[in-house]
C-alpha cells in the first residue's frame, strides 16, 4: 500500500478491537490515533468529521474513510487476500454474521459507555450502570451460548477464526468487567481462552495499544 | 421451493419488515406467524426455541433457523438470483453496509422495546421513554443524514435500491412514531418517500400484515 493507513481507536473499545484483530490477519500495517472516550474526544468537532456517529474506529485506508467494525471487516475481507475472516459457504457465512450481530447489535450498543453514561444521568443513579451493564449482557450470552453450542468447534463457528471470534473476544472482556457470572457459558469461555492465545489476538489486546495506561498493561 | 418458508413477524417490528422487503425482492413466498411483541410472546418457551434472544424476525428456510435481520438479508442475497440486495463493488458494498449498521447496531437496539420497557422500570417513570428514543434516533439520524448526503442519489447508495433502504424505512417510521423533527433530514426524508411508493416496500408494510389492527390500516 502506497498510502499509509490510519485507525482511529480506544484501546478497549469493543469496535476499535475488532478492527485491530481483522487488520492483524491481513498483515495491514496502520498507525493508530487515539481517541480518549473516557475525556469524550470522540464528540469534538475534529474528530467528529472522521466520524459523525463520534464513535470508534474510524480507519482511513484506499482513499476511503471506514466507521462501523463490521462492514470495515467485510470490506477488508473482500479487498484483501490471504487469511479469510468470512467462510465460502452461504450457510457457513450466515453463521458467522449472526453470532457478530448478536454481539455488534444485540449486546454492545446496550451497554457502551454512551448508552450508560446517559443512563446515569436519566436515573440520577451512577450506581445503575454496572447492573445495567450486567443484565443485558447475560440476556445477550444466554443466547450466544445456546447458538455456539452448536457451531462451535475450537472457534465460534467450526474450527477456523473468523468474524464471529472478531466480536466474541471483546465482548467477553466487557463480560467479565461487569462481573457476569461466565462459569454459565462455558462455549463461549472456551473459545476465548483458544482465541486468546492467537498471536493475531495477542497484537490486538488493549494492553498491547499506544494509549493503554501504564497501570493496565 | 419444496420446503415451506415461514416468518415468524411482528407487523411494526423494525428487524422483520426489513426481511420482509428483502423477500418481497427475492419474489419469495412465504407463511407470517405473528408473535406479539407488546403481549410478550417473544419470550414464551416456544418461540424461545426459535430465537434465543427473544426478538423478531425468524426466517425458516433451506431447513435452517435464520436469525438477525442483516445475516439473513445477506444469506438471501448469496444464495439467490433475481435482484440484488448489495452492489458488485466493494466500496459500494461498504457504504450499503455501513449505513444499514448505523441504524441496526446504532440506533434501533438502543430504543427497541425491550430497552424502553426495561428503562421504565430502572427510572419508574413511563414517561422517559419518549425522550430517550427521540434523543437516540436524532442522534443517529444526524449521522446518517450526514453520510448520505455524499452516498444518496434516487435511494441510500446511488440510484439502486439497497439493503440500506430497506434499513432506513423502518428505522423513518420509527422516528415518527417518536416525534422525531423530520425537517432536519431532507436527505433521508426524501430517498423513504421514493422507497416506500415501490411495490416491494408496500407489500412490506406494516399496514399489510396479517397481525396489523384493523384501527391502524
Amino acid at each position: 500500500m502506497a498510502d499509509e493507513v490510519v485507525l482511529h481507536s480506544y484501546f478497549r473499545s469493543s469496535a476499535s478491537w475488532r478492527v485491530r484483530i481483522a487488520l492483524a490477519y491481513k498483515g495491514i500495517q496502520y498507525e493508530t490515533k487515539p481517541v480518549h472516550l473516557v475525556k469524550a474526544e470522540q464528540k469534538g468537532a475534529e474528530y467528529k468529521e472522521h466520524n459523525p456517529m463520534c464513535q470508534v474506529p474510524t480507519l482511513h485506508i484506499d482513499g476511503l474513510r471506514l466507521t462501523q467494525s463490521l462492514p470495515i471487516i467485510e470490506y477488508l475481507d473482500e479487498t484483501r487476500q490471504g487469511y479469510k475472516l468470512l467462510p465460502e459457504d452461504p450457510a457457513q457465512r450466515f453463521q458467522v454474521r449472526r453470532l457478530a450481530e448478536i454481539i455488534n447489535s444485540g449486546i454492545q450498543p446496550v451497554q457502551n459507555l454512551s448508552v450508560l453514561q446517559r443512563l446515569a444521568e436519566v436515573t440520577g443513579d451512577a450506581d445503575t450502570k454496572a447492573a445495567w451493564g450486567r443484565e443485558w449482557i447475560t440476556r445477550g450470552f444466554d443466547a450466544l451460548e445456546f447458538e455456539m453450542s452448536s457451531t462451535a468447534g475450537v472457534y465460534s463457528v467450526g474450527d477456523s477464526v473468523s468474524m464471529a471470534d472478531l466480536a466474541l473476544v471483546p465482548q467477553v472482556y466487557n463480560a467479565n468487567r461487569f462481573k457476569v457470572d461466565m462459569a454459565k457459558y462455558p462455549t463461549i469461555s472456551r473459545v476465548n481462552e483458544a482465541c486468546i492465545k492467537l498471536p493475531e489476538f495477542k497484537a490486538a489486546d488493549p494492553t498491547a495499544q499506544p494509549d493503554c495506561p501504564d497501570e493496565l498493561k
